[in-house]
């Protein structure tokens, strides 16, 4: 039901996201029915934020420039009230990416934490061997871990993977299925962080949307991986997120 | 027969656009047979322009510095005597916006403005809720603007919409059809600036062939809608535009 | 075998590559098995370097920042061991790009130059008439140039066109085959260059890999033509190297 809500509400997100992504993005937004933006001139964020109804940041390729821009930004969301969320890409890769995501999320009051397990490492500042942007593989209370982090900064956490878990800081839901033919290929972790934010910009404050979202999400991937070609799963997951979210399937 | 001259004018079209829709915009313009090439650093765009037949300026992920690039880049395409095309992106969504749409206005002189009801209200100042790079609604006499705004630049409008009309001040020409799927993915608006720069690097100073464009993309439209499909359709749309300007269809 | 070599090698390939071909780059590589990172902050290069198993430097659409982002990239790479390939993207359209491509080729020690005939031309300081970052016409001894330009950067070098050539500055291999419509699609000669980086990333100093990718990539260009829809090449191509990677075609 989250994405027919969000096709409802039809949100206006912006969008503070990599280019390799920004494309696939907007269809993915439009697909289900909100606005995309994009802009990260930081003379004009903060003006683009007030029209929006949420704002996502993605540090994908981040330089300078941008992070100056998603901390304007992010700063007069929360000013302005509405919903913003933290897409971490590979924040466990450099020292400028954990910098950047320390100085994010001090300057910034953010909704929800949407990463992978690589990524919850680096923030929580666990040993992990992060492969660039993909997840990798170490030891790791998940969990535990996640719960930690949503307490620290009083947000929502979302860590995706075979099992998806999502949680407040206090109960934590568990969300299974999907296929991995998602994870090969580019964008469909940043298309679900801004999916997350077009539903908090719906129903804030509502852990129970998000994991309608990741439900919902885990259907779109097991309906695109029937078409099994490669290179097609990006416009099968643009088609089945409009099923979903005109209600057609 | 406008994207068949096109294609057999083969004109390369130097276009500083938005990194959202860059790719889609490139093969869009091989769909037709045209050459693209996107290039935005201040210290070449001269240059490139000099070997360029049109150049597009679409603001749709500005900043600071491809602002300048675009000035430097169409004060050298008025030297040199190419068209210039102005997607005004958003236009009505920031101040910064709205700043460089008058620089730009300004410093260069247009061929054309290819734009939707709501950024020609925020050019020509009338009131209008635009949200973000959407059209948005309000109220606004849209052909007595657009011939306003081509007198006063002395270029050719173009607003497209459920009908698009195209005027060069003084008359105008009415283009309905199309399917509203084509809202739904993201720069086929962006996409049409580029095929409009084309046009006019084949037959300049020509109202009818952007009106014959005008009516093919409307064509495209019809045709890629049929896969009904969202996914699909950015797909559909390089199809039909290629089977077009190979007089395939 | 190459693509298989790489599937089995799963190779993390730091790509600073132009923001039109960003996200295509990306799922081809992800296709193929190797792992792809976008990232071209002048303070994190370094780090991403670092920890990945090649780097890819595309100046399509290069400017000031991401020039100087190469140039440390390269260094790094150079420092620590790992491959570096040059893709000289219409480096005879500007004077800028020239200049930059003189710079890093002075700057960085690559293991591999992959260009077109045009590209090929600027770098040797030949006269060419090079069509934007097209290919172009003109006249010119392609072997003995690639061969020459080989030896005086001490590299490879691959030369694309209807028959693609790769030498090493004594030998050369001739690559045959292939289907004129990826011409016709924005940046598959961007994604051989990474598919190379990540060739050599699985097996350095083998200019044999390189001439089975370019095998390879001539067999996906005639199995991805037989769709004959322009629009769909794109997914068919990585479609055709999932399958070839995967060993199972």
């Amino acid at each position: 039901m989250s994405l027919l809500k969000i096709n409802q509400g039809n949100p206006l997100i912006h969008c503070i996201t990599n280019y390799v992504v920004a494309n696939f993005t907007a269809n993915g937004l439009l697909a289900i029915g909100a606005s995309p933006v994009m802009a990260d001139e930081i003379a004009e964020v903060g003006d683009m934020v007030s029209v929006a109804s949420g704002l996502l940041v993605n540090i994908g390729t981040i330089n300078g420039r941008t992070k100056e821009a998603m901390i304007v930004a992010g700063r007069k969301a929360n000013e302005v009230g509405i919903p913003v969320v933290l897409d971490p890409v590979g924040v466990g890769a450099t020292a400028f990416r954990r910098e950047t995501v320390k100085n994010l999320l001090r300057e910034i009051k953010f909704d929800l934490i949407r990463c992978n397990t690589g990524e919850l490492a680096a923030i929580a500042g666990v040993n992990w061997d992060s492969k660039g942007v993909d997840s990798g593989v170490g030891e790791i209370d998940i969990e535990q871990t996640a719960k930690a982090i949503a307490k620290q900064y009083n947000c929502f956490v979302i860590v995706t993977g075979e099992v998806d878990i999502a949680t407040n800081g206090e109960s934590i839901d568990y969300i299974a299925g999907g296929h991995e033919l998602m994870t090969k290929i580019t964008g469909t972790g940043c298309l679900l962080s801004a999916i997350c934010t077009a539903a908090l910009a719906v129903e804030r404050n509502n852990l129970s949307i998000l994991s309608d979202v990741l439900k919902d999400y885990k259907k779109v991937a097991e309906k695109a991986r029937q078409k099994e070609w490669l290179g097609t799963v990006q416009q099968e997951v643009l088609n089945q997120l409009h099923q979903i979210a005109g209600g057609r399937a």
